[in-house]
C-alpha cells in the first residue's frame, strides 16, 4: 500500500480502526469534521450488553455482538494502559427487569430465546436481584442477569482511544471536512480536504451519520438514515446509585447506566425524525417515568442535563462493515445503537481486512453488497 | 425625613416601592446583594390570577389580591411608558381547568366559593373553553374563566421596573450586601454596607428570602422560611401556544403561562426543602405530566430550561407589610407565591405609608405585630 490508510470520522469506530492499525505497524490518519468523539459516541450511554439487545430473527447479529463483548476486556485494558486514561469499565453484569405482569410475559419469551441462542444468562428471584441491586423497586416481576456483560463511560472511552491512537503513531486531524473522494479506474485515488487534495489509496468511511462527501457510492445515502435519540443524566451525590447497567422492557423502556462519580445515564428514545435535534418534554416524561418505575430514587435525583444524538442506521439495522466495489474504499457504517459495543471488534476486523486482506466471518451479512 | 428612604432588596417588591416613592418626590436608594430582579422575581411565571389563588378561610387575602389585580393595568402602563420596555402584559383572562371527574368535584367547590366571594368568574362549557384555547385537551371536565385576570413576563417586568425607578431619580446599587442595621433609642440610625456605614432614617426590608442582616428583629428569622419551587420552560416555534394563563387543579397541578415569543412557562413545585437548590427528575416528571394532561402538544414541545427559586413565606402564608416596632424600619416580606401579583399594590401602599404615614386598610392582617 503506497499511502497510510485514511479514516474519515473520529468516533469510537474510526478511532478503534485507527488504533488497531497502529498495532499492525501503520501510521494512519483519522480526519474528523468536528472534534474526536463528540457526536454519536458522546451521546451514547456505554452499554456492552448483547443479551438485552437480541431481536428475534437476528441470530447472526447476536453472534457478532457476543464476539464484540468478548473482545472488550482486553481492548479496554490495552487502551487504558497506553493512554493512561481510565474509562470506568465495569464487567460485573447487567440486569434486564420486568416491572409488571405484562413485562413478565415478554421477559419470559426473551429469556427462552436467549437460552435457545446459548447466551450466558440466568433468571433471578426478586431476593437475588435486590441483593445485587438493593435500590431497585420492590415488587418487580422478573429479572434476567447477564453476569459477564459490561458498561463503560463512553465519553472517557473516546478520550482514551484518541490518546492511544496518537501514542501509537496515528495522526488525528480535527475540524477538517473531507469534501470529496476521487476515484480513477475503479479505485480510490485522492480525497479533497477543505481546499487541498491529498493522495489516497485506502480510505475507510467511519462517518456515522455524517456522509455528505462527494464521490461516494450513491447506495450509501439510500441505505443510511439518522435515528434521533434523547437521553438524560441524573445525579445522587458522588457515589453510584447502581452497580450494573439495568434495562427495562416496560412500555416506557429505559436503560440506566451508572457512572463512578454518582451520575446515572438514562436513555434513550428511538425517533424517526431525521436530523431534528431538539430535546422534547415528552421524551423526558417517558424516560424519567420509566426510570422511576424501576428505581424509585430517581424521583429525588438531581437533573443534570439532557442531550440529543443521532445514530446511523441502515435499512436492515445491521452495519455495513467491509470493502466496497471501489478498490481501496471501505465502510464501517450503520452501527445504529451498538457503536460503543462494536468498537473493539469492528476496529479489529477492519484493521485486519486492510492490513492483511483477511475476510471476517461476519462479512457475508455486513457487506454493502447485500443492498445492491 | 432627613435622609432618602433606603430599600434593601431589588426584586419586584423593592423596586416597586422605590418607583412609587419616586412618584411621590423621593430619590430612594435600592440596594441588592446580587443583581436586580435575578432571584425570586426571576424564577416566577408572571401570573396575576387571584381567582385561582383563593384558599378557603382566607377571604381577607383574596380581597387584597383582587385589589392587586385592579392596580395592575395602570401600573404596567406607567412602567412601560417610563422605561420604554414592553412586558408582554396580557389582560385577557385566565382559565382554571378540571381534567378529570375528581377535579370536577373540586372545581365545583372552588367555583361556588369564588361566587360566594363575589369574584368575576364564569363556568364555561367545553365548547366555550376550546373556542378560547383550541389546544387544550379534549374531554376535560370543567373550566372556570376569570375574564379580567392577567399574565406578564416577570423577567421583563423586573427590567422595566429597574429602569423606571432609575428614570424617576432613584438610585440602584447592585452587588453590595447590607451587613447590619443599627438602631438607637428604638429608631433606625445607620446601616453597614460592606465595610461602610451609612446614615439611615427610613429602611424598608424587601429582602425576600435573603434576610441575614445583623440587627434585625429576631422575630423575622422565626417566621420566614424559603419554599423551593421548580419550574421549566418549553417552546413550540415562535408563536404562543396558549392565549391565557391556564391552571389545573389536578393531583399533578400545574400552571401554564404563555410568552409572546413562543415559550411556555410551566410551574411550579412547592417544596419544604429549605435552601436546597437542585432541580429534580421527579419534579420534571410531575410538571411535564400535568402539562401534558391539559395541553397534549406539550409532549412534542422543545425542552428549553429548568430552574429553581425560593419563595419567602411567613408562618401563616400572608405577607408582613408595614412598620415594625423599630421606628423607621418597615417590612415588605413574605410574598410567598404572590410577589409578582402583589408588586403594584405593595409598592403603592408602602410608598404612601412612608411618605404620608397613611395606614393601609390591609395593615391589620399584614402587620408583623400578629406574630408578637
Amino acid at each position: 500500500m503506497s499511502q497510510e490508510p485514511i479514516i474519515i470520522g473520529a468516533g469510537v469506530i474510526g478511532l478503534s480502526i485507527g488504533w488497531h492499525l497502529t498495532q499492525l505497524g501503520f501510521k494512519p490518519l483519522v480526519i474528523d469534521q468536528g472534534l474526536a468523539g463528540q457526536e454519536t459516541s458522546w451521546a451514547a450511554a456505554g452499554m456492552v450488553t448483547p443479551a438485552s439487545e437480541i431481536r428475534f430473527g437476528e441470530k447472526h447479529l447476536t453472534d457478532f455482538f457476543l464476539d464484540a463483548l468478548h473482545a472488550y476486556p482486553a481492548f479496554v485494558s490495552a487502551i487504558e494502559k497506553i493512554s493512561g486514561i481510565k474509562t470506568d469499565f465495569q464487567q460485573n453484569g447487567s440486569l434486564l427487569v420486568a416491572i409488571d405482569v405484562d413485562d413478565e410475559a415478554e421477559l419470559t419469551r426473551i429469556y427462552d430465546y436467549q437460552k435457545e441462542l446459548g447466551l450466558d444468562v440466568s433468571w433471578l428471584s426478586e431476593e437475588q436481584a435486590l441483593l445485587k441491586e438493593p435500590l431497585l423497586s420492590k415488587g418487580c416481576h422478573g429479572f434476567v442477569n447477564a453476569p459477564h456483560e459490561c458498561h463503560i463511560d463512553n465519553r472517557k472511552l473516546t478520550l482514551a482511544l484518541a490518546k492511544a491512537f496518537e501514542v501509537g503513531g496515528g495522526k488525528l486531524v480535527e475540524s477538517k471536512k473531507v469534501e470529496a473522494l476521487h476515484v480513477e479506474n475503479g479505485r480510490v485515488k485522492e480525497i479533497t480536504v477543505g481546499n487541498e487534495t491529498m493522495a489516497a489509496t485506502c480510505v475507510v468511511l467511519a462517518t456515522g451519520t455524517r456522509s455528505n462527501i462527494k464521490g461516494l457510492p450513491e447506495i450509501l445515502s439510500q441505505i443510511l438514515r439518522p435515528i434521533k435519540g434523547q437521553a438524560l443524566c441524573l445525579r445522587h451525590g458522588d457515589t453510584p446509585t447502581l452497580k450494573h447497567a439495568v434495562r427495562t422492557i416496560h412500555r416506557y423502556p429505559v436503560y440506566l447506566v451508572p457512572r463512578a462519580d454518582g451520575r446515572l445515564i438514562i436513555g434513550a428514545s428511538n425517533e424517526e425524525k431525521g436530523w431534528d435535534a431538539l430535546p422534547t418534554a415528552g421524551n423526558m416524561l417517558d424516560l424519567i417515568y420509566g426510570a422511576w418505575k424501576v428505581l424509585p430514587l430517581a424521583y429525588e435525583m438531581e437533573f443534570v442535563e439532557t442531550w440529543v444524538g443521532h445514530r446511523a442506521a441502515t435499512r436492515d439495522h445491521s452495519p455495513v462493515v467491509g470493502p466496497t466495489e471501489i478498490e481501496g474504499l471501505y465502510t464501517a457504517l450503520g452501527m445504529y445503537r451498538h457503536g460503543i459495543m462494536l468498537s473493539p471488534l469492528v476496529g479489529k476486523i477492519m484493521a485486519e481486512r486492510i492490513a492483511k486482506g483477511v475476510e471476517s466471518k461476519y462479512e457475508s451479512f455486513l457487506n454493502l453488497k447485500r443492498f445492491l
